[in-house]
């Protein structure tokens, strides 16, 4: 029934596909570039086509790079003895964004479900119990969601790499109260789990 | 401070650009785009850098098209007597969508506005204005939006196009309560607005 020209209905489509981007969002933002400057809509449409062409996973972590390594397992001044273990790259963003962690990653790719029929085998595990093997770090962070399947899959890794010789220590991220949230608001799993997490407040 | 690799930084910024879309939304963006297909996401890039290139506007109505004029104008089908005006081609495809409208378009391409200094030679008035002594349309259906700028300019185009010799009929797009709405949550202005537009009931 539309009538678009052609190349404004194949955008349109094309938008649509992606993650909470619906039919009028996809409309909003065609009309946009085609206000835009010629510039700007080219960098875009660039910056797309060359996305997976040059992007792979690093060797070490499967963080996404350029190179062989990412700039993270390149870099000499992050601390070799402690890896973090996430789920996804976005979450090695999180994590990066506060600057505060000085060690590395190891990306496996996901969680363990059931319900999504995802398996030990889907993840990246026997290459971080191979990596522990070969760097023998000090410190292993298990730092996936604190979901069901996050936390099955960090229990999971946990007996693994405690069955490795000379184990390294196992951590795994905190939880609690979120900084700035109202106690009032959060939600009784929560609660709990920063009650028992307590710590004791040094002088 | 965050490291990303540089397609995957690049990308990320050029969708910031796009309205609407803060930093983790076009995260998000593009981490999805690094896990879609590769023919998807060549799919989406080259109709982002083909869309300027094979985009033009109706020479007519100022749609847009791929050719000399847009597909409404070049449907023999379309009622050439009535010419609804709009101010954007968002517009024209929002009172395309009900199939209801038969007549052709004239997008004067937005609404004046001392604020942001849109002027009348800012907009495509005298083309309209010279299209109607071209093409003696029996109606103009005046549906600029139902805001302070929409109105001033349907006003602005009514006393123009009164002028002219043997103008044609003018009407103003209806404003009242939507369909579906609930009375008790409609503003006081369209309330009002819908009281004095009220029409007889036919038996």
């Amino acid at each position: 029934m539309l009538r678009y020209a052609r190349p404004i209905q194949q955008l349109i489509e094309a938008l649509e596909k992606l993650p909470g981007i619906g039919p009028k969002t996809a409309q909003r933002l065609t009309f946009f570039l085609l206000r835009s400057s010629e510039q700007d809509v080219r960098t875009l449409g660039e910056a797309i086509l060359s996305l997976k062409g040059e992007t792979q996973l690093c060797q070490q972590c499967y963080n996404y790079c350029t190179a062989e390594l990412c700039p993270i397992c390149e870099d000499p001044h992050r601390d070799g003895s402690v890896i973090c273990v996430v789920e996804e790259v976005s979450d090695l963003m999180a994590l990066e964004r506060p600057g505060e962690y000085q060690g590395l990653y190891h990306v496996i790719g996901g969680a363990l479900s059931p319900v999504e029929n995802v398996k030990p085998s889907d993840l990246r595990i026997s290459e971080l119990l191979e990596r522990i093997k070969q760097t023998l770090p000090q410190e292993i962070i298990l730092a996936t969601s604190p979901t069901v399947e996050g936390d099955a899959t960090a229990e999971y890794l946990r007996e693994l790499i405690r069955a490795l010789p000379d184990p390294p220590r196992i951590t795994r991220i905190a939880l609690g109260l979120p900084v700035g949230g109202d106690l009032d608001y959060a939600d009784q799993v929560t609660l709990a789990r920063a009650l028992r997490g307590r710590t004791v407040m040094e002088d």
